[in-house]
């Protein structure tokens, strides 16, 4: 019999002798809240609303009670634990050990630890708050719970039913009760494991966006060089050798050269893991053997690297659609105007210019659109929505599309300029160059992966398939863990 | 025993009878629909496609029974309650009264009244549906629940397990029954608590987006005034006293420099409430005296205000970017030109003006690049997948950036404006200068209460302190209450 | 009783023996797992995850355990399948057989056939994997169920407990039991009704965005038709009449004008099958005859067809907001500047020129701004948070807004142009005289359904009359199926 399914709603008695549908009209649940700070309040107000019988226990009953709502029953601690099974314990770790006195009447009992450790504490105590809990109540069942949710979300209730409640504990009914204390909470839980996973799920309210800090730090340090490239190029060559005072273009336009720069190395830093993951299985002519560990990262945070691409290229959009706004752009316009009058020139018109212009504005803006596309479908609700191959399809087909648009963007925009000397200034190459190794390294190993002997080897290696063994019983590709490496 | 959870899914002698798992197959389970309307139909369609035995009781099953999927069987009212455990209840109130012959064979049975009254009927009845059903029907369990369902929804399913039917009861066995009952249909249920909620819960599809109302109504009040300030300053004026037609202005220019205005004090409207909230506590010195209602409704509305600020200042980047495109624009452009031929002037350039508007566009466009990254966090997907930490990371830190870069944004746009006496027409002062007044406050506040003595009583406060009492039992500050102060 | 809610969770015996809350520590529920290959590690590590014990049957069980979590019992066929009541089997459907001497073993067990055939398999085979195996196993009983999720996913876990698990059996109890186990490693189960629809659920994971074909087909064939008409008009005719070389206008403006054609139309054919579908019931004088299947795809597509004219529109404001930024802009703008200059004209000025341009950029950007409302509340997660009474507003009465405003835009846009022969370009119509057609056809169908004669009977064809009989009995209209013929 599998999972926690198969474990009884309630310990058997109490099925006979309570609830026989329709007959005997039954109470309401009970649960007690030891504590009388704010989470205690949201805790007893949610559990109100959702139908349970709440008895909070206080050492001063008279003063807390006005906190509290009406309908749960503000006492002393003994009473609040004494009939029910499940005891809320929403209290600082310092003051668990002012509940020993409480111990008897706690056998056997569900305690659900709710607490949070500041990060200091979480630092100094190597036991977890959930676990010095339990060692303090060896007879009772200490489960992990609801430490996640905020005392705000958790009184107002969660607005649907999304939610998740990371629980723990070494025991599994214990668990199941608590999950289903939940699930009618509004909230959905989430199997963490026993308890020594406390530590960890009480870590969780205290990180931030750790699957952000090195795409986010990658994406600032590209930015840094690409500003600090552009800037020598475009400023101080011609600040040093020319005297032209061009320091206006600082706040706009050397930072629409470098947000692109860095949209299109984050891009082709999307599919770079996926063509050296392939390329390692076709040498090691197996998929069993796991990639080394910084490939393993750098494939887990595609999301991540592929997302700040799509928003340093949605700047630039936007700032290149600023350009004409420019008082700069103005003062150039009409004094190119002037220009032409005196010098007589009535019609001026360079065909290679305009074609370069119009193909690479309109192969940028297409780019663009297929990155949209992406980043719509990593928003979680729509990836839900997807199967595997619909996701792949998008991620991986379309996500390729962009990164090929975005290089012939790059190369039209470049045109011949690579090769003009007046472009190296301060023998520096223009920027875009130094952009393009990675993309096209990436698309010429795609091209090459195509090739019937790759390609057939490769599929052979991704159905399972080993160069020094026989075929296993694998299944489909479509579900194979080999194909993590071509998603985003 | 807390909860839902200690609720036997049945009533007990058909645990021994029924049901041995892999010994006896079991029968699907029966559920009773009485009525024969579309939403009758729905119900029936997607019971059935759940696994379940549907009858329907029609006064009329031969003409009925062509609208209702094959599997589920139209019969006689009588014989359509006779056998199930469970009736839905899918007619008009008038015709409740014409069920009343049942009586006798609805007892000790679930009545699920799926009811939704018009908007008229709401009114005009005092008692809810469902609670009209129970009074006729007392020895029956009335559930009232999938009212907020459409009958296309309910037909079709939803499309992911997303979708909530709140629940109410006065008796939690039914309850969860249904609750089981809606979720193998695919639905999430939500506990809404006692049957009194009937009315509540009826109320719910009538609803028309009620938390936008103020909002929508502020912006649009903020946009009316501003438009018609602009519209005295930059076209009646010149047309009044210069005689200059300018109305050209009217859908494109004087709405561009409206929206932004209505942006900007959205978005200082955000988070003027917090720090009148953290000034209130700091003078009572505790957190736990009660907020006015203005202020308890203000801070629930943020996310409201602070979502019309970004699409404000989303078609305010639209309009920008659009002007150039503008005919008006062109031809001043060229009259621009044409004027310094015939004053003989080679070259035009005011430096001033260069770097006031590529520091202006450039602010701009990174305030406007860190409120989406506000409004996609408010997606609920996305809102659900991060942590409170996080959460208040973006929306209070991010949040305050984004309106110091607005404030610098105007600020900029400003430069020397406000202190030319020509700004001022009709003795009227230049618009951004109105719209300063609140964010300069805000930020001014704001680094007032980094001061180490309001910031440490603020702290203080937060954990529970109080002026005239002792410290409570409190969780930490992460979790606290007071925290919704600072959150958009 | 209703519903999978009144299975008992476990055979009843073990509710006796086992599980006494608090009195005897239970082990953790036993599964087992026939197979090997990536799926079958991706389940072991998951199922060991959320506290299952997982025993994996294995013909060659000393060099498969290094495969699997420590946690995992790695054992023979015999053994792995012995205890459990659950056997997942994760073999390729040509090896189902190889399992035929476990039959007495699995006797009166459930066998989850997790198998997904591939494209050219599930061509191949009549039955479905899971019928297959049913039939080689007629005494245990067969549950689909997991095939959709990847090994990636299964092996990672859900990243929000809404990715769903379609699962089929003939055995209403099984399916439960594994149910819950979906549920308890974090994913949401979708009951697909008996083992018949295995072939459906097996020909999910091969899907690739049905809903998109035709309506992507559509706008790319509306694409290319406009493409082509616009490139005889704006290209051809001045090389062939004038000898003017306007290729330059291939990349960027002529897919500029074909855009918010196509835009225009798709907009137009969301709203047109309701208006269809209400003349239809107008004439047939009754809601509950079937439309025919034609209209009935094109309602249920217009959500898809929506969303794709909002790519295209916000290409087109990308693809417009760009034109001042290509070379020919500035060169036509200087060009014109010298003719001014030349000509001795010192002011360029057309004021109705202007304010058609004014007027036509203001509304395109207003209906620009009401198309994305209507985008964002697609969101799954957003239209999961919003009542009947809601999304239809926003879909159906700010959708009609917007192709009220998209019309102006257009008219405004075509200005006087229809009317003049030189627009006439190989006596081809100027290209928005052909998109005006349909928008303003369902305007004016709408304006008409308006009249209190139309509106009335509609109104009452939707409340249940008919021409030809009596009133049914059904729920108010804001739960109608008709309904469905009013939002996108």
């Amino acid at each position: 019999m599998p999972g926690e399914m198969d474990k009884p709603l309630i310990s058997h008695h109490l099925v006979d002798s309570n609830y026989s549908l329709a007959e005997v009209p039954s109470e309401a649940p009970k649960v007690g809240i030891l504590g009388s700070g704010d989470f205690a309040h949201s805790l007893a107000t949610r559990l109100v609303g959702s139908g349970f019988c709440v008895l909070v226990g206080s050492r001063n009953p008279k003063r807390t009670a006005g906190l509290f709502p009406a309908a749960a029953q503000v006492t002393s601690q003994e009473e609040a634990v004494a009939c029910p099974e499940v005891i809320l314990v929403a209290m600082f770790r310092e003051h668990y050990s002012s509940l020993c006195s409480l111990r008897d009447q706690l056998t056997g009992k569900i305690l659900v630890d709710v607490s949070n450790p500041t990060e200091q504490e979480h630092l100094q105590y190597h036991q977890s708050n959930a676990e010095y809990l339990a060692s303090l109540f060896p007879t009772s069942t200490v489960v992990k719970a609801f430490n996640v949710i905020s005392a705000w979300t958790m009184q107002s209730g969660p607005r649907d039913g999304n939610r998740q409640v990371p629980i723990c504990s070494n025991h599994p009914e214990a668990k199941h009760t608590i999950s289903l204390m939940a699930r009618s909470m509004g909230f959905t839980p989430v199997d963490m494991g026993s308890l020594a996973s406390a530590r960890e799920v009480e870590a969780m309210p205290l990180r931030l966006l750790p699957d952000w800090k090195v795409p986010a730090l990658l994406a600032l340090g590209l930015f840094v060089f690409f500003y600090a490239y552009n800037f020598t190029r475009d400023v101080l060559q011609p600040y040093v050798q020319e005297n032209k005072n061009k320091f206006y273009k600082l706040p706009v336009s050397v930072v629409n050269t470098s947000l692109p720069c860095v949209a299109f190395v984050l891009l082709s830093l999307v599919y770079l893991p996926g063509v050296l993951a392939a390329a390692l299985q076709l040498q090691r002519g197996t998929k069993y053997r796991r990639f080394p560990d910084w490939l393993d990262h750098w494939l887990q945070h595609r999301k991540q690297i592929g997302l700040l691409s799509f928003f340093c290229a949605a700047l630039h959009v936007l700032y290149s659609l600023c350009l004409p706004l420019r008082r700069s752009h103005r003062y150039d316009l009409v004094n190119l105007a002037v220009k032409q009058v005196l010098a007589n020139n009535s019609h001026l018109w360079v065909e290679e210019e305009v074609w370069r212009m119009e193909i690479y504005i309109s192969l940028g803006l297409l780019a663009f659109g297929t990155l949209s596309l992406l980043a719509v479908t990593s928003l979680p609700s729509i990836a839900n929505s997807l199967n595997w191959k619909e996701f792949s399809f998008v991620q991986s087909t379309l996500g390729f599309v962009a990164l090929v648009l975005s290089t012939l963007h790059t190369l039209t925009y470049g045109w011949t300029r690579a090769f003009e000397e007046s472009r190296y200034k301060f023998y520096l190459p223009p920027t875009f160059t130094l952009t393009l190794l990675v993309p096209c390294t990436i698309i010429l190993a795609k091209a090459l992966f195509f090739l019937p002997c790759f390609s057939r080897r490769l599929s052979k290696i991704r159905r399972g398939w080993e160069k020094d063994g026989d075929v296993k019983f694998t299944l489909p590709a479509s579900q194979a863990l080999a194909q993590k490496t071509s998603h985003v």
